[in-house]
């Protein structure tokens, strides 16, 4: 039932996206493609343990309390909170479309999706668990054991498979159909003229230098307070992956397709609104002051690149069996 | 899309328990019954609402939170967490089935789905919102106001509107189609030998006495430690609310219908193990000692009542406008 409503899914994306029409090959962005080759038993393991707070120390975090898929794939808060309500270092990012992405976190310190899943279950700010335990709570279930083996044809559970699990279920999270992308696909009355003339605002203005490709962003690193430093915490960034000076201050310039669900912005959080976010980089990164009507035709366009959310049954996650260890919220 | 879900659902649920048969009749427990006349918009409504963290101070909780629809309506953790991860003094019922309930909360002090839906929102030691605060939120999200004056079809939106909505959602949560209703209605191998055995134990022992009807529980109050004190910790309980000594250490009778995913057991979440609430219930309340072989029979037989779980496409909630007050997960 419900791998057929993925596959449903996953038809109704290739019908809307496959075509590619002339018009897209002249623009700096690109409608988005639907995901190649999902491995649907592995993708519908995979939502099972996005959804499951037994990855988790205290038994109630999961990949989707700081990525809530309901929320544009975020949490919609400037920092997430982790175990015992511990305030995170960074905005968490959305899960929507990250598959695009260059390199995962901000910092691009995981190579792919698949590296990136570990990180949250095991770093100690966040669901503060440890892969063996999160492991052992799986190897306690008998429903998991079996898809597991189902999936992977092996006879022990280990990590890996979680991750590579849960990586094949967010490549299935991609969000095609946007107005921006109809338009791009040819449908010339998917925009309104103030949007089409904050498109070319994005684009004359120099935003589209670094928000470009599917993903409209995504896809490389740049410095934070290009032409003016950016008055707010920056952490290292980039260089504490690189070790190079250079790369200080550099993030991953984050996806703008589904901006509007995925304030608050920047590294920080700390822009609350679209108008705020739009004024500090045009400001900070292009030397450009937009006008208050120039800023709202900015926004408006970014507003088209809001595409179709994945739509899934809510997973019903198999019971735990008398030998799983219990989680432990208050303990310390 | 989502409406139509929800429908056809329904109507599955009319077509697996509409037919009632004659060996029901017999039997001190019920097959669950679909539920009536639902007003399917303001359900649709209630369940984005249900999923809506904006209720809370954080902005990180929702009643999905404690009441998880993938686990069973729980979180199965002893006690749940609060916000600034405050420890909750009471095990979280399951929201499934929870309209057959004779009235909401252990102790019974809210008289419906209605009045429960406001309390968490509100409590300190929760969700830690105002009511107030909560319409602030709700009136500045335009999808939102349209939503509720096509429901409601009111100018104003009010915390009346927001849990009379999430009521009627809970009241599409009922899972029928359990093994034990099927043998109910006639299907004779629907449950095993041991099942079977269970069953008789379950009632020859007592045990349906509390536990019977259509929810197998959650139709009386009863005294916790009837024949010999619990030990572990007892509030007051329903005296609380009645103000009567007599209701000292009296509970809601929880339902024991989809008891296998609702673990830990017990109005502190002690009990681990459906071996263990077995146990303990017959000692204090039945004054019977199951032996191992009873007891494995019992909870054979509880695990039967597992139904069918409410299967809904996870909701898309609309996002927040400029205006929307933003959470404050950290602040005093």
């Amino acid at each position: 039932m419900k791998i057929c409503t993925l596959a449903a899914s996953l038809i109704v994306i290739g019908l809307t996206t496959g075509a590619t029409a002339s018009l897209a090959n002249d623009e700096p962005i690109k409608p988005i493609q639907p995901p190649k080759s999902i491995n649907i038993g592995m993708a519908e393991l995979g939502k099972k343990l996005y959804f499951d707070p037994r990855l988790s120390k205290s038994g109630i975090m999961s990949c989707n309390s700081c990525h809530n898929l309901s929320m544009g794939g975020t949490d919609n808060i400037p920092t997430s909170v982790g175990d015992k309500w511990q305030q995170g270092p960074i905005n968490a990012p959305t899960v929507l479309n990250s598959s695009l992405n260059v390199a995962q976190f901000w910092d691009g310190r995981a190579a792919d999706l698949k590296a990136q899943a570990g990180g949250p279950i095991a770093n100690p700010g966040e669901m503060a668990f440890t892969h063996t335990l999160a492991i052992g709570v799986l190897e306690s279930i008998p429903q998991y054991v079996r898809e597991f083996k189902v999936v992977f044809g092996k006879d022990k559970l280990d990590i890996d498979q979680v991750t590579l699990a849960i990586a094949e279920f967010e490549k299935t999270l991609v969000t095609p159909n946007s107005r921006f992308d109809q338009w791009l696909l040819g449908k010339a009355d998917a925009l309104t003229a103030d949007e089409k003339a904050g498109y070319k605002l994005f684009k004359e203005s120099g935003c589209v230098a670094c928000h470009n490709g599917e993903a409209v962003g995504g896809n490389s690193f740049q410095k934070m307070g290009l032409v003016e430093p950016y008055k707010g915490n920056v952490p290292d960034g980039r260089s504490a992956v690189t070790g190079k000076d250079a790369d200080r201050f550099n993030f991953k310039v984050p996806t703008l397709r589904n901006v509007e669900m995925t304030y608050p912005y920047f590294h920080d959080g700390a822009a609350n609104t679209l108008t705020e976010a739009v004024d500090v980089m045009g400001r900070i990164q292009l030397g450009k002051k937009f006008t208050k009507d120039e800023n709202a035709k900015v926004v408006a366009f970014l507003k088209t690149l809001t595409g179709d959310q994945p739509q899934f049954l809510l997973p019903i996650l198999p019971p735990s069996s008398d030998k799983t260890p219990r989680p432990t919220p208050f303990s310390k």
